[in-house]
């Protein structure tokens, strides 16, 4: 028996793109770490293996409906439950969408870590969420390659020296493309992500833009940063992963090839760090050369839009990721264009921008009139 | 008056390239700061309008001989005697060559900080200096912008947590040249340093790599690392100023335009970090595109020679120092060609790298017979 301590590890989401990242690292560490549980939104047959591989006490289906295997929690509050099991000490949140608000909730007033990878809960509710994380005693740790790199260049500085933030995006699959050809962009060509194999949602958030705005939201909360401190750079070959500015002028960078391996593993261990012989030795040679380039904010309005509604508070960073998530689903399924998503959210903007924040309840109202004035502008 | 304590710095070889930075930072930073002892080795014009401008209550200029300003201190033992001021809480050593060694001890035995950009007395007597802090309580910060750039990516962590540490090299102004090339590089061509001002030691030691050798022994001391775990790649835009791999394959690197404004701040200010507006923001746009090189290892053999000569111990470091600084001085003085200095190097490593170290006395034995023997190479 080692007496190192064994930290209990809840995976929500465990069957998506970063849930199966993370079930990897952790198998790698088990003697660090074991799952608790684990949730899927419909993926009952990968779920059921997952179960059988990590033997988790606790396995949820999210969505109802479904095939469960015995002993199954079922349902959205079967994901809170997860959220909160005694035995969780961290609780992996890579639920995609808004459905993640609650469990991320639930599990900072318990006091647990949280290990987020569903950037949309804080971009919904932000301030309700570090609220939560200040009452409960809870902690937010990012899974995000981006904001990962940020607190791994913090390094645990106070806010007060830093001078400005600056995240990286990759740019996807449309950097270089005029606003004719956006025009005639396919459904193949916005998941042809150039550096990053991910799901179909960020994929297609990341051709527009908008998985940038979200993050620079996310960043305003998690680093306490003003809007005005936090910068968007392109960087297509996605190995510089973010960036810190200080009072001083120095600049640390967090540098590495794209994979989501690190991050996972270092929102389950920081400020430690533990060995990885999985992750191979970075060599900069072989990365060379490394490209900066400013956004192109008129052909990409998604991320001006995203910045604009997080400075302008209330529920208008919920209405944008809400718009946002129902015009992407709307594209996924073949129903409008590419450019039609930014359009789509910024005529929820215009007309939804202004509903109050405060309270979840007001974020979850103003979420799904923002849903809704979407797919009314695209019905026939 | 403020409540903010001001802290003594003296500084040493304050008429060189890193002295006059370091004096214009400090006037910057005046509220925090002040000069309490100048040094110059020859340079009494700047000493004196140094010593003017700062108001510095003790000068001293280091050579016997030259015209001296009333109240000035002369000779070596005055170099000795700056680095001890009851008033220098920190003792910024900019003298150029072995020569510094004796204050670096006196300065770390009364229980200072160093700020050390003469990086020969860490090659030429590591275990010493290292001793001499561990019982002085004195502490090391380094101003080199390599070694800066490293302290500055550890942030605190302990060796434990790093695989290994990346140092940059500009690659000088000899990058691409072939072997015949190399053969006929004149004495202009070597001070013509593509990215960085300094002076005209490091400038050549910069076109032979010999520099970096003395860095990657420099580091082996301060961040106590094995040679295995010392890397270095060639970088010509001197915009990564160095990088740090840890444990779980994450990496972080200090990035910026060269400048020394920077590291002489932080070896200041460290582990804080003070506002500078005289360091503007860094535009990742306009320093693209970073390129990565590897060493070419065999026209450019004082890389190679320093490092084995950090390897094998006992006093070969100190000869491969002193081999190095009498063969760029008969270079500066047109007495031998670019190709010999490494040549020079490699004699006096066969003849006297075998020879022991362990003492300040035996050292400095091994330094003047290393200067003799590469003096009488290239005698008439």
């Amino acid at each position: 028996m080692s007496s190192r301590l064994v930290r209990g590890v809840s995976v929500l989401g465990s069957t998506g793109s970063i849930g199966t990242t993370a079930l990897r690292v952790l198998a790698r560490h088990a003697d660090r770490f074991r799952v608790v549980g684990l949730t899927s939104n419909a993926n009952t047959v990968l779920l059921a293996e997952q179960a059988a591989a990590t033997r988790a006490p606790f396995v949820a289906l999210a969505s109802n409906g479904g095939d469960t295997a015995e002993g199954w929690h079922v349902g959205p509050e079967a994901l809170v439950d997860a959220a909160r099991l005694p035995d969780a000490d961290i609780v992996l949140n890579a639920v995609v969408g808004a459905a993640g608000l609650d469990a991320t909730l639930a599990a900072l007033q318990a006091g647990k870590r949280v290990a987020l990878a569903n950037k949309e809960t804080l971009v919904l509710g932000g301030e309700l969420v570090m609220a939560a994380a200040r009452t409960g005693r809870g902690e937010i740790v990012p899974v995000d390659s981006e904001h990962s790199a940020i607190l791994q260049c913090l390094s645990g500085r106070p806010d007060s020296q830093v001078r400005r933030i600056i995240l990286t995006a990759s740019g996807g699959p449309f950097r270089g493309w005029t606003r004719d050809q956006l025009e005639r962009a396919t459904l193949a060509d916005a998941l042809r992500h150039p550096t990053w194999q991910m799901g179909r949602k960020i994929t297609v958030d990341s051709a527009t833009l908008a998985n940038k705005a979200l993050e620079v939201i996310e960043a305003h909360y998690l680093f306490g940063l003003p809007y005005d401190a936090i910068d968007v750079v392109v960087h297509p070959q996605s190995i510089v992963h973010s960036l810190v500015e200080f009072i001083d002028g120095s600049v640390l960078a967090q540098v590495g090839v794209p994979s989501m391996d690190l991050p996972v593993l270092y929102s389950l261990t920081h400020p430690d760090r533990i060995a990885e012989p999985g992750i191979s030795s970075f060599d900069p040679v072989a990365a060379s050369p490394l490209t900066f380039e400013r956004v192109r904010m008129t052909e990409f309005p998604a991320l001006r839009l995203g910045i604009e509604a997080g400075r302008s508070g209330g529920a208008a960073a919920a209405v944008f990721n809400a718009a946002n998530e129902q015009a992407v689903a709307l594209f996924l399924n073949g129903s409008l264009s590419f450019v039609d998503i930014p359009r789509a959210i910024e005529s929820a903007l215009e007309r939804l921008g202004g509903l109050p924040g405060g309270s979840r309840e007001a974020l979850l109202a103003a979420d799904t009139a923002a849903r809704h004035h979407v797919a009314g502008l695209f019905a026939c």
